[in-house]
């Protein structure tokens, strides 16, 4: 691996140009025809782009219940048992998030509060082929559902041989409404939009290809949308007593998600910082997705020494990462230097993979930079607000001069004018 | 205006009709050429297109915290006093808004929870001339820094006048901490991507026109945005007992808003319908923006005349109302039934521009029938959450057959390897 001995500003500015990424005009084309295509001629649309980009001859897009069941039937009482785990600690750090509204009633004659109703419907999106993971499904759905979603409905592109029996299984689990098989850009179109079949939903959640990625993007505004997920990421912090051989392979577990993936330690101590570039590679030879794994490790991951801990933090909260291993002792007290980061995982024992299947929290989670201003997919994600006030004849007397004042000086007469016609008779 | 009689289901396809906008091309590549434009020659982009849009040569774009104290010093004392009780009721509203993370400390060596971390950066667009409101930028600035924003940075458009003494005096009394003149999709580059003098942000919020909207929409991804903000909407729910001169007024201070501000009054009354229709008319003549509000009525605002009261709100729910006036007796008896809409305002007080300037409840709101899915702009906007987990040895040991499984079965072999690196030694 890389390892860089650069001051704090220099190494600032390497990782900016890490996480510059460019807009790819071809593809925004590409996807305004689809989802223009979608709106017009739905579930015909679907069933010729299913022919064109997934070589799918599809008669229906609905998955029924029954093949659901019989999925679940079909996959392995382990995996059964993991799936059922994962609900449960899933289930359980959710319910935490669970937020309520509010009234204030302080002031005789001023009611004015807050009321959270949840999202109607809610789509949630599947990746296809090798990039179908059953713990996504978990991830998303159980908040959506927590939140009290009334319709929870999931696309997933039609495989010639059927759709993973473990995605239909955990999609039974999670709890979700409705599974209609299609994918890509049109799949987010006819979530955004409807078609015949499949019904406009109110938000789209779930991670997808960069065609996906694209049509969330220009479906927003029209329903709300989780962030656009970029490739996956981790940064461990670590001092001179961490084990290089857990290090990498938590370095690694990152890296074989994707080519694209990022894998970052910043470290006080150069003998770790090159026993764990040494691991990395020695790791790496046994891989089976070694390919993905170099790829990442080579272009797109680094380590960097730093002499402070404090600056290591700074480095880390300007890289924003996904994920974020504090490998030090006692690292409970380091989280108060946390500032951007999506996940955090606290000492030896709490290795990244933990995070992604069944340890609670969620593994939806900001990239690319984004933890700066985004949160992890959670139950506030499937609810939304109504801000509600009433006030007295004699409350609004109180305060009428001041409102009309403020409208014409606005400009806005007929604001004002709202106001006096109250006090007309 | 116009008058419905028509079925539940017409009615909403209607509803649908009004609601549908379409994306226009051209707007969006001189954006993507604008935004190009200022990544590229930062300020001096800047200056050029000023200079270009604005009729304004500028030789700086900071304007100084002495102008600001200059602007608070020259407003008149009805209006500072207006905007200091503002002030105090926006902070009362939205301190009830703050949240804190959580821990879970239940399971025996199981840490879990989330802490809450204020934005760093925010930016803040005020547009110019007409559309210039003091009271946007305190519903704008009070939740960021309720929320702990550090630096909340604010640019509205040059002015060859200067700027608006009001418009300053309001960002000194909200706490902006820096204003810059730049509008357009110009300044939205600016604070997505920086320049030399103004910093790059994590979040843009506030209205502007469909330029800024589209740029705004835009640059999400880089940075965080609030909802892309459409025409202003109002909808009314009342019975024969309302008064008709008043919900006439109540429409109009919408309607004068914007030619494309929808007006709507959904009653179980025909009287009312024809009743307030007049009304409108009337009122309509005496109005300073009556070519503006007249425009709003005739092409984009209706009465309908449903007969149960279910229906009403079924209706209302489908339009899902940035502003929602329950003009009905006993008016809280039914917050229960709205599911959709961004601020309520129950009874005959509490007229929709009382809560435009200083009941405390925010003004900025989802339009367009956002509001299935987003909530108005609060104190939660400007602050992300981060997860933390801790595992004891004992903890991992427990589960790490069940993890192990699953990474295996999502075909994630380095995941496998990272938890049983734990356990070699």
């Amino acid at each position: 691996m890389k390892i860089y001995q650069e001051d704090l500003a220099t190494m600032k500015r390497i990782v900016d140009d890490y996480t510059q990424e460019t807009v790819d005009f071809e593809i925004e084309q590409t996807v305004q025809t689809i989802i223009q295509n979608v709106i017009k001629n739905g579930d015909q649309a679907l069933k010729d782009y299913s022919k064109k980009f997934d070589q799918v001859d599809l008669d229906k897009l609905l998955v029924e219940p029954s093949e659901l069941e019989a999925a679940y039937g079909t996959i392995d009482d382990d995996l059964k048992a993991s799936l059922l785990t994962a609900k449960d600690n899933i289930t359980a750090f959710h319910e935490l998030e669970k937020e309520t509204g509010f009234v204030d009633v302080s002031t005789p004659g001023i009611v004015r509060g807050q009321k959270l109703t949840a999202l109607k419907r809610v789509g949630l999106y599947v990746p296809g082929g090798t990039a179908a993971y059953p713990s996504t499904i978990l991830m998303n759905a159980i908040p959506a559902k927590i939140a009290g979603v009334q319709e929870l409905v999931m696309i997933t592109p039609p495989q010639k041989d059927g759709i993973n029996p473990a995605v239909l299984a955990a999609a039974k689990i999670g709890g979700v409404d409705a599974v209609y098989q299609v994918g890509g850009a049109q799949g987010i179109a006819a979530l955004a939009y409807g078609t015949e079949t499949i019904p406009a939903v109110d938000k789209i959640v779930g991670p997808g290809n960069i065609f996906v990625a694209t049509a969330k993007k220009q479906v927003f505004g029209q329903v709300a949308i989780d962030m656009v997920a970029g490739p996956s990421e981790i940064g461990i912090l670590a001092d001179a007593n961490a084990r290089p051989s857990e290090l990498a392979a938590d370095l690694l577990s990152q890296a074989e998600h994707d080519r694209r993936a990022r894998a970052m330690l910043v470290t006080d101590s150069l003998d770790l910082a090159q026993a764990v570039s040494k691991e990395v590679d020695q790791q790496l030879t046994t891989l089976p997705r070694q390919e993905i794994a170099q790829a990442a490790i080579n272009d797109r991951s680094f380590i960097a020494v730093m002499p402070k801990v404090t600056e290591m933090f700074d480095l880390m909260n300007a890289i924003a990462p996904e994920h974020l291993e504090i490998a030090f002792d006692n690292p409970s007290q380091y989280l108060g230097l946390v500032e951007n980061a999506g996940s955090v995982f606290l000492g030896r024992f709490s290795t990244e993979p933990l995070g992604d299947y069944l340890a609670g929290p969620n593994h939806v989670l900001p990239t690319g930079g984004t933890a700066r201003f985004s949160s992890p997919l959670g139950v506030y994600d499937f609810v939304k607000r109504t801000q509600f006030l009433q006030y007295s004849a004699e409350q609004l007397a109180n305060v009428a001069d001041k409102v009309t004042k403020f409208a014409r000086t606005e400009g806005l007469e007929a604001h004002a004018r709202a106001i006096e016609a109250r006090f007309k008779d």
